[in-house]
């Protein structure tokens, strides 16, 4: 099976950053297949990173690396570190960034990157995504042990993935706006009481209260702001054909409340 | 030969939908190489999805899978569609995206994806970029046979690439404007008579009247807009190192009429 | 080893220009991995261009072809090149592109491309990258000797890469500003005194003066512009959490003058 190595980052797709660190990379592990997941999360949107990461890391084959750096405290005495969780590996820095992972996984371990052996001779202070990071990717991708990378750590976790559970619904937060201006929030699917499909619940997001769930946004009426269950499992408002988050003013970091308007025993 | 598949979509590069579509693609066909042709198709604009992928499939390998999501009616009535044509495959939405393959190419056929072997197990109403379409090229790319996809169906053809013969010239219409503001038709170089280099014709492209015609972009002189046969063989308007779409406040859809001044024959 | 090439160029990534480059090149060198360093070089910037290059091609393997386009004058009379040198080889336009390659190792050939077995049969006159760059890269990348592509010549060498020493400092100039805004000299660590630590220079650039040196962004005080030495050993300035090409008014092509407090002798 041939390594593959995933990379998310926020350092842009105008600079030779993401090259460097592949051109690292391709050193180490001839073989790979690297697969861009994105390289624009929000300049050091660490949670903005750490969702994005969530939605896709369980569709990759089992033994897959993913290499995330997003690390506004690069050079100071946040810890590299890499995770081995969900049949796949992490690399980055330890500053939240797998909070998703590490919440939502029963099981995971966290170690140092403190082996010269997987770094570069000369460590910039400034570049830890090509000296440090890349370099430990690549040799778990072609299959250094993940024990040998240095000591056992505990590593940070933000609460950015819970909800709160309340007496008539769930309270949580907006974690990503997408391209098209859907908001998306941090209250999955299972989450939710069956009955996605009727309306049955309203959301108050940040001002708006969205009154409407569908199935699909094809179903939604023109510029009528309506509730779905998106396609990572999270639920979502979006405006068919519009922008949600530039005509209802949300932001990430918003609150988000969802009423039931029948009491159905929340599962 | 390794298989080839080629993305296109109106994803754009923020969020994790495309890496999600490579992930299930991987576990499919590891051997697999992807092209990115663009991710940032003007949101739900298949017209122009569907002219960039025309400007670039018959450059690829034979057998190559060009997999196009571009897809406002995602969860509605809409067919999932694969095409057979120009010794390549095409998997997507039929919804007029393969309009100018369909159009231009003398033999084709086209099954609807409909045999679930060929999905995701539970295929979200979201997302078939992911559930139906990836799988399905995934699938073709590792020798899956067309005809097991599904049954045959007649596609939906729009008339985008269509140009009309007049007593004295052509009329077609902007089918796209790329990153340096040139405007392209979709006059093609064998609609034209032989005499591009010689300025025998006018353009009249919404309210500008073009009268220069060049080989090159470094021919013409600064500031004033020219005509000449892009690099896919399509007329375009450009101006030398400025941008013609917004000096000329042209945008895609407008009508564009090419006069010859004197009559020789079209071809 | 599998084949490597690199792509650098300012085609953008919303046009299929890219992707025809890569389908011209899987044709010939069907086991080739491709990596992406950059398609958003600002519109025709050479020198833009020519430093992001700069910063990335020592990462890569010995063997790796760099195909880069940069290319107002394509269809005009400058030469179509390959380079080799610093164990790979370069393809693209003689206009200065491969200025810092040329002007900082000190071996190198170069090579006219002008052998018709490299190119494609009907080359057009406005997509070099596609019609002659790509073939020539291609064939390079699957072992086609330096010497077959074509007749010796004299590069173009752009003097970007020089600094002046002066009695009691350096001046250069600003050469790239990044996606976080830290703007970018052609100052190398290799010019300057070892007291990079030490505050015992301080930088003027355009209107602004820098009299904070520090080794991480995030060793700064916020909002304080500070100077560093860059992860690709260039000198830059940095505001930390904020943009500083924005808040100091600095563009590329700006004089940047270093001058050390104390008279330590440059190296």
């Amino acid at each position: 099976m041939r390594p593959v190595i995933t990379l998310l980052t926020d350092f842009g797709l105008e600079d030779g950053y993401v090259a460097a660190m592949k051109a690292v990379m391709l050193r180490i592990c001839p073989e790979v297949l690297f697969v861009d997941i994105t390289h624009t999360i929000p300049p050091q949107n660490v949670r903005s990173g750490a969702f994005v990461l969530e939605t896709v890391v369980r569709d990759f084959p089992a033994g897959t690396v993913h290499l995330a750096v997003v690390d506004p405290g690069v050079g100071t005495e946040r810890l590299p570190i890499a995770v081995k969780a969900a049949d796949s590996f992490f690399v980055g820095p330890d500053n939240g960034l797998f909070s998703w992972i590490l919440g939502k996984e029963p099981n995971w371990q966290v170690r140092i990157l403190a082996d010269s052996r997987f770094r570069r001779p000369a460590a910039s202070s400034t570049f830890h995504g090509r000296d440090i990071f890349a370099p430990a990717a690549a040799h778990l991708a072609r299959g250094v042990s993940f024990q040998e990378l240095g000591p056992v750590c505990r590593p940070r976790i933000e609460p950015w993935f819970a909800i709160q559970r309340e007496r008539d619904g769930l309270s949580g937060q907006v974690v990503h706006v997408d391209r098209f201006g859907n908001v998306v929030t941090n209250i999955h699917r299972d989450h939710l009481p069956e009955a996605l499909t009727r309306s049955d619940y309203t959301i108050q997001a940040g001002p708006a209260v969205i009154e409407r769930t569908v199935r699909t946004y094809g179903e939604a009426p023109p510029s009528l702001p309506v509730a779905l269950v998106g396609s990572s499992g999270y639920l979502e408002i979006a405006v068919n054909q519009g922008n949600a988050a530039e005509l209802l003013g949300l932001v990430e970091g918003q609150p988000v409340r969802v009423r039931f308007r029948y009491l159905d025993p929340p599962r």
